[in-house]
């Protein structure tokens, strides 16, 4: 059953994965004419260093580095790295993952503080599709 | 050199290679919340069949289906298919495709109006990062 008071959630970012973000992050911002947000951020839980490109308020491109080779994302570089996963924002993340169960998306995550986002929570969704998704909490978690 | 005078583009949508719309389509909308904007458009210029999850004014998921062992998708969905491109929509595509050139991005193909757009033009650039974009003017041209 799908939960019928569900808020659509925002579409946040498009993950993208890059061996270094400093060899690439200029050229990035430089061709698609986006700002780069300029801070990096280290995230021990997720194993990966992440940057944004683009305006806060509109759809951004996240370049994600992996952290080392037991990074998630890990696997995905050495496959050649590219487009990785989208990034939506929900109002109430385990809604939105009760949903998920029930449309047999696999939790690839549970609820995790994120360093990127000021300690809001994401979560990790494969989809039955095979549409990776991360799901960003809109506000701090009390 | 990059345009002084251009405008940012607008982020339009993602796609996501499948190898068939019909089984997918369902699924998709109802994982996501997103609404099926239920027409498939068949690009004999692109060989591809695409449809649209979300609402038109929001960044949207592209469904894209080969139209054939000779589409520029199939190779993509014999190894597995899933995130392709990111599509921004552009108020002068021309001058879009000159920036990519000055930012050494390859023009996959040049600019051909798309069924799936009512004729508007889209342009395909691959840029030095290994992006590919899809551009979408704004207006029809004349």
């Amino acid at each position: 059953m799908t939960d019928p008071v569900r808020v659509p959630a925002r579409f946040h970012h498009v993950g993208f994965v890059v061996s270094s973000i400093e060899q690439a992050v200029n050229g990035f911002a430089q061709a698609l004419g986006l700002r780069w947000q300029a801070e990096v951020f280290a995230d021990p839980l997720q194993r990966v260093r992440v940057t944004f490109l683009g305006e806060p308020d509109t759809p951004q491109i996240e370049l994600v580095e992996p952290g080392g080779t037991d990074s998630p994302v890990w696997a995905f570089l050495a496959k050649g790295g590219g487009l990785h996963h989208v990034c939506y924002e929900t109002d109430d993340l385990d809604a939105e993952l009760r949903h998920q169960r029930s449309t047999r998306g696999i939790i690839v995550r549970s609820p995790v503080p994120a360093v990127a986002f000021g300690g809001r929570r994401i979560a990790w969704v494969y989809t039955r599709q095979r549409l990776l998704v991360e799901y960003l909490e809109r506000r701090l978690a009390p």
